[in-house]
């Protein structure tokens, strides 16, 4: 059904890894390509005339129009093909999805990015995504830690109320939040003893299909 | 129609001038509570066990459940109240407003936040919003000023093909993008004169009822 489409994909990092389990958790399988983010391929001539932001990942539409990150890649794949529902069933739930996945990305996914681009000697000069280039600053790798920290403890309290972020199921805030506690694990963030909840929900999704992909 | 609903706001700052001009657009009139941000109301126990990330904006529904940030209720809103559309009209224009609105949020309002949060004498120790308190790291201002020049930058590249971010239609991402240029104001960051198609666009939207809200 999607074969006039293409994935841009790195097998390697957060933001495409969220992609990717959206695409399998919608049953849907589309043609990928690997772009090389080792060795700056994204920062190419090549690759900026598909995604100028320089970013993965990214969606070409059969008409050659490309979808650049996370958020519209969601909103496109979950508007064309309804089943099953990633962003909620209802006006209440859909909000709360919403919600739910904007604090993963700011309280989690960004303060991920600023503990690993921040602190890795191979991140020099390339503190944020993009086309340009910005400095490593030590002291924002440690609050980064800080806010892992307490994300881990938000989503905690919150996973001993619901079973998942959004409420009853399974949603994008959760592929969001699982892919943070993925990644944090390279600098050593991971949940403790004391985040019994977050850490059966972690298990749960953990052997879903989709995060094998 | 909104009776029922509290919507808690505070004139002075960013992220609930987004909401009154998203409420604004959709016509609505929501019953409004101001939060006193200037002596820390939104960190006290009343507000907390109404936005336990003390926050604003935030919206009461009548069945007492509150939505806690501008993601929630402008997905909540645009569902309940569909015209005019705020978030895209079809799968695709309702992506790219989802990608350039993640866009302000990221290169607009979070620069803007870093430069603000981490310069002003009156932001020590409140470098970032919510319960925790966090140190001001003086290079971020500074890599916040490049950042919203860039952000100029691209946004004045965008409105030279495109009458609004999101396509042919005025949408959320607008709202977005014109909240980070009216506070970036505040530290003296405005788009010059070689950012002529921004400017216009900038002109046009102040010029919209909602922005005298």
């Amino acid at each position: 059904m999607m074969d006039d489409y293409v994935f841009y994909d790195c097998l390697t990092a957060p933001s495409p890894r969220r992609a990717r389990i959206f695409i399998a958790e919608k049953g849907l399988a589309i043609p990928t390509v690997q772009v090389d983010l080792r060795h700056k391929e994204q920062l190419g001539e090549a690759y900026k005339a598909i995604n100028p932001r320089c970013t993965v990942p990214a969606l070409k539409l059969p008409d050659g129009r490309v979808l650049g990150d996370n958020a519209s890649i969601a909103r496109y794949l979950e508007e064309i093909r309804p089943d099953p529902p990633l962003m909620g069933r209802d006006p209440v739930e859909k909000a709360v999805v919403a919600e739910w996945n904007a604090i993963a990305e700011s309280d989690g996914l960004l303060a991920m990015a600023e503990v690993i681009r921040n602190s890795l000697p191979g991140m020099k000069g390339r503190a944020l995504t993009g086309p340009k280039d910005y400095d490593q600053i030590p002291e924002l790798a440690e609050r980064g830690r800080a806010r892992i920290g307490n994300f881990f403890e938000l989503l905690d309290r919150r996973l001993s109320e619901q079973a998942y972020l959004g409420g009853e199921a399974f949603s994008v805030a959760d592929i969001t939040a699982f892919v943070v506690i993925e990644f944090a694990g390279w600098v050593k963030l991971v949940p403790d003893e004391n985040h019994s909840a977050l850490r059966s929900w972690y298990e749960a999704v953990s052997l879903r299909p989709s995060a094998k992909v």
